[in-house]
C-alpha cells in the first residue's frame, strides 16, 4: 500500500468513532436545558446516535468549551456496543483532523498506515524494526526474558517506545497532529499482543498454552502509553491460542476466505507456518514450526528481505551461472528466503542437488568449495559482494532448508487429510506475509514445499495483516466479523506422531518420495 | 426507614450490579480458552449476561486471582445501558459481601442508608449536618463562595469529606467492609449535585438559569473521591432545571403520582416550595421562594427539626395555656417549622391572631410583653427553655410566617389554575421532606398554607427523596424511570405578575379573604 492507494469507498467507511460539527441552539429562558444535555441532545437527536455517554471527567470541560465557543462545537464520538461515549470536544470545526493509525505489530518488522477516517485515503506509511529485537531476535527468548524482573516491563517499554516514533512518523510525513488520531488497531501475534498490553505472556508457550487473553476488549490508547488521542480506542485484534495470534486472524479478514462457499486455504509462514483451511461454512487452523530457514533466517548468508537481498535466482541451462536480482539495487549481503527457495530450486533443476537434498560438485566442480562446515556451494565470488567474501549455500544449510520445507509440506498434508480433501479441491492457495509477496510458486512446487497445484490458484497476498488492520479501522462492523472468525475457528494440535514423522520423512526427498505427487516437477 | 424495615422482595431486586461466583472449568489442552476469555465465557454463556466487558486494567489481576484461587473466583458485574461491565474480582465465595447506599443530599442534613443487595434489607441508617454549612447555611451563599479561588474545591472537598464519614458510619454500624459497597444512589438539589460532582454552579441561579448537566450519566466511585468501591458506579438523580432537582425527582418516584391515572400533587417544602402535579399523563412543576419561616429557620426561637425543638403545639380553649410537646424529651431549645405552624394556627383558632395576622394581646395581656423587635407572644417562659430566656413569637415572626404561607398558597393555586383544575379535583395531596413528616395539615389548613381538602387526602412521605434514592438502589429500571420523568415534565415559571400578587395578598389573610374556600375552618 502506498499514499492515496487502497482508497475505501465511502459507502463502507463506517470507523465506529466519529467527528461532528454542531451548531447548538444557544440557552435561553425558553430553552434552558443544561449544557451536557443540549449536547446530548444534539447528538442523539440531532445526529441520529442512539445513546451517547458523557463521561463525568469531560463534563466540566465540555461546558466550558461549549460556552467559550458560542456552542459552535466539535464533538468526536466513539462507539461502544450499541451505544456511543464522547471522546473529546473542541471549539469551531474540526472535522477535518481526524485520523486513524492501522499498525501490523509483528515479531521483527512494525509497519504502519495512517488514514484519513473522512475518506478512507492512506495519507503515509511507515515501517521500522520491532524495538524488541535488542531482547532477541525471536519470541521464546523474549518471553523467557520477561520472566527478568523489570523483563516484561521492559519489553512493553520497547514495543510501545517504538510505536511511539512509529505515530511521530507516520505524522510527520501526513503533516498531522498525532492528538487527532481518534482510532487505531493493532494486528500482533499472540505474545506481541501481550508484551504490547504489558500482560505476562509466561504461560503462552508452555502446556496446555493458555494466554491471559484471546479477546481484548478495546482499550483507551492513554492507557497502553500511545501517544494518539489518550481517549482513541485501540481495537486489538483477537487470538484463537497460544499459536494462532491476531496477525492471523486480520489476514484471514483480508482473504476473505471465510466469507466464500468454495473451499480455500491460506498460509503465512514465519519462524511458525500457520495454517487456515476451510469457507464460509468451516474452518480449520494448525500451525507449526517449519523453520525460519524458510525466512532466510539460518542459512549462513541467510537475511530477512530488505536492501542487499537477494530474492531472486535462476541458473542458466547451459552454463550453470547463476542470475540473481538484489533487493535496492545495491552489492548483495545476503539472501532472503524468496532466494534461497529459487536457489534449492534451481540447484534441483540443473542436477546440483540431488533427490535425497544432497549437493553435487561434480557437475560443476569451479563453484564448489570445502569450508569449515563442509562442502559449500558458491553463490556469489567474495569480490561480487557488499561484504567481501564468499556468499556459500553449505550442505548443512541444505538439510536445514529440507527439515523446513518437509515440515511445511507435513502440515499442508495433515490438515488437509483431516477433512477428507485433496489439495486440487482448493479454489484458492493464498500465501501471507512478505514470504507470500516475494515467493515464486512454481519454484516452491518444484522443491515439493508446495502442492502441485495449477498456479493461478496461488494468490499471493502481501501484507494481509495490515489490510486487515486497515478494513477493521475504517469499517467497524468487521470488529465483529474477527471476533466471530476466532470463534468459528477449529484449531489442530499438530502431534508430532508416528504418521507425521513418516510424512515428513518422504517430504525431505525432492520434491517427494511419492512423485505422482508432483506430476508438472521434471526430475533430471 | 430503620434497619431491618424497608426490605424490598426479592423479586423486584434488580440493582445493575451482580456478584456472581464462579467455579470455571480447569484450562486444558481440551478446553484451551485464555483465562479472560474463560471469565467471559462463564458469564455469558453460564450466567446468561448478554455481553461482558472486561476493562484493560483489570486483565491481568483477573488472571492472577483466577490461576491463585484454582479458577474458584467471584465476579462482581456492573450494568452500564444493555451491556455489563467487570467491576471486581475476588479469590473464592464472596457473594455475601455486596452492599449499596442511598444517600439523601441535603442542603442541611445528609441521610444515607446501607442495603444488602442479596436481600434489599437496610443494615444501617445515618443522618448528619451537611459540612458545607460552614460555608453559608444557605444555598446561594454557597454558590457565590465557589466563585472564591478554590471556593468550589473546598464545597467539594467539604461534600465529599461529609460523605467519606458517612460511608465510615454507616459500614460500621453493619460491619461490614467499605469496599464491599458496589452501588450508590445520591438524591439532591441541582446545586448540591453540582459541589458533589465539582462542577461550578454559578449559572444555577443566573439568567436564563442553566445547569452545567442535568442528567450526568452513573460514575465511577473513585472519581468523585467516594470512600465505597473506587469502580461502584454513583448515580446521580436527575435534575429538571435550576430550581427542580434530583431531590425531588427521586420524591416524586416514591411517591408513585407519576404512574396513576388519577391526578395529585405533590409538595417537597425546603427553603423553597416545589410543586409536581399530574398524573400517569401530564406533569406540570413549578418552585417558588416559600421561605424558610416554614421550616422555622426565621422566627426568632426557630430550629431545625431535632432535639429541644417543639414540634407540636396546642393551646387550652379555656385557659389559653399553652400546651407542647419536645423532640428528644429535653428543655425545649427552640421551635421547628410544624410548630409553628401548630403555634400560629392555634392562636388563630382562639383569637389571640386576627385574620389580618396581627397578634391580640387583650385576649391574654399576661402572655404578651413588648420586646426590642415589638409585641411578642411568650411561649414558653425563661425558666422552663434550655436557654434560660423567654421563647417568644413576635409580631414581625408572625408576618414573615404569613407571607411564607401566603406564598405556598398562591404556587398551589396558580399551578392548579394553569391547568383548569381544582383542589377538590385532587386525588391524593403527597407533603414530602421534614415538613411533610411532621405538619398537621388540619392546622395548615386553618392558616390558609394548604388548601381545604378532605384530611385523608394529605399523604406524608417522610423523607422521600431517601425512599426514591433506595428503591433505585434496589431496581436498576427505574433509573430509565427517573430520567424519563425529567423528560415528562413540564416546568412552569413562576412569574411574579399582578395576577400573582393579587392572589398573594389575599392570601396573607387568615386563613384567606375568600372564606368559601375554606369551609372547615370556624373564624373566631
Amino acid at each position: 500500500m502506498l499514499p492515496g492507494q487502497n482508497k475505501i469507498s465511502n459507502k463502507d467507511l463506517d470507523p465506529g468513532v466519529k467527528k461532528l460539527y454542531l451548531n447548538l441552539p444557544l440557552p435561553s429562558l425558553k430553552d434552558n436545558t443544561g449544557d451536557i444535555d443540549r449536547l446530548r441532545r444534539a447528538l442523539q437527536a440531532g445526529q441520529g446516535l442512539k445513546s451517547v455517554r458523557i463521561p463525568y471527567g469531560l463534563i466540566g470541560f465540555s461546558s466550558r468549551v461549549m460556552r467559550e465557543a458560542s456552542f459552535q462545537v466539535t464533538a468526536t464520538v466513539v462507539r461502544e456496543g450499541e451505544e456511543w461515549e464522547l471522546l473529546d470536544i473542541s471549539p469551531g470545526d474540526t472535522t477535518k483532523e481526524f485520523f486513524g493509525l492501522a499498525l501490523d505489530l509483528g515479531t521483527t518488522r512494525m509497519v504502519g498506515t495512517l488514514v484519513d477516517l473522512r475518506t478512507g485515503e492512506v495519507l503515509s506509511e511507515h515501517s521500522m524494526d520491532n524495538p524488541q529485537i535488542r531482547y532477541g531476535a525471536d519470541i521464546l527468548t523474549r518471553i523467557h526474558y520477561a520472566h527478568d524482573p523489570n523483563g516484561l516491563k521492559e519489553l512493553t517499554a520497547a514495543v510501545r517506545e517504538g510505536i511511539g516514533k512509529m505515530v511521530a512518523q507516520l505524522a510527520a510525513k501526513a503533516g498531522v497532529q498525532t492528538g487527532s488520531i481518534y482510532s487505531m488497531t493493532v494486528a500482533g501475534n499472540t505474545a506481541m499482543t501481550h508484551f504490547f498490553m504489558g500482560l505476562d505472556p509466561s504461560s503462552i508457550p508452555r502446556e496446555p498454552y493458555i494466554p491471559l487473553v484471546n479477546r481484548p476488549d478495546p482499550v483507551p490508547a492513554g492507557e497502553l502509553e500511545i501517544p494518539i488521542h489518550p481517549q482513541a480506542r485501540v481495537f486489538i485484534f483477537p487470538n484463537v491460542g497460544s499459536y494462532f495470534g491476531g496477525d492471523l486472524i486480520a489476514g484471514l479478514l483480508a482473504s476473505g476466505l471465510a466469507r466464500r462457499n468454495e473451499v480455500s486455504i491460506l498460509v503465512d509462514v514465519g519462524t511458525n507456518a500457520e495454517v487456515v483451511l476451510g469457507n464460509s461454512d468451516w474452518l480449520m487452523a494448525c500451525a507449526g514450526a517449519a523453520g525460519p530457514a524458510l525466512e532466510g533466517g539460518v542459512a549462513q548468508m541467510g537475511m530477512t528481505a530488505g536492501d542487499g537481498a537477494i530474492d531472486r535466482v535462476s541458473l542458466d541451462r547451459n552454463t550453470l551461472r547463476p542470475v540473481y536480482s538484489v533487493i535496492g539495487r545495491v552489492a548483495p549481503l545476503g539472501i532472503c528466503g524468496s532466494g534461497l527457495i529459487d536457489l534449492a530450486a534451481e540447484l534441483f533443476s540443473v542436477g546440483l542437488l540431488d533427490r535425497r537434498g544432497k549437493l553435487v560438485p561434480e557437475r560443476d566442480p569451479s563453484r564448489f568449495k570445502e569450508t569449515t562446515s563442509g562442502l559449500a556451494y558458491i553463490l556469489v565470488p567474495g569480490q561480487e559482494t557488499g561484504r567481501g567474501e564468499d556468499m556459500v549455500l553449505t550442505q548443512i544449510d541444505v538439510d536445514i532448508f529440507l527439515r523446513s520445507k518437509a515440515a511445511m509440506y507435513t502440515i499442508l498434508t495433515t490438515i488437509i487429510d483431516s477433512v477428507g480433501l485433496r489439495f486440487q479441491d482448493l479454489a484458492h492457495f493464498y500465501v501471507a506475509g512478505t514470504f507470500g509477496n516475494y515467493i515464486a510458486p512454481v519454484k516452491a512446487i518444484t522443491l515439493g514445499m508446495l502442492p502441485d497445484l495449477p498456479l493461478e490458484r496461488y494468490v499471493p497476498l502481501g501484507n494481509s495483516s495490515l489490510t486487515g488492520a486497515l478494513q477493521v479501522l475504517c469499517n467497524f462492523s468487521l470488529r465483529e466479523e474477527a471476533w466471530c472468525l476466532c470463534d468459528r475457528i477449529t484449531y489442530i494440535e499438530m502431534n508430532v506422531n508416528t504418521e507425521f514423522m513418516q510424512r515428513f520423512s518422504a517430504a525431505c526427498f525432492l520434491p517427494h518420495t511419492d512423485r505422482s505427487l508432483f506430476p508438472s516437477v521434471s526430475v533430471p
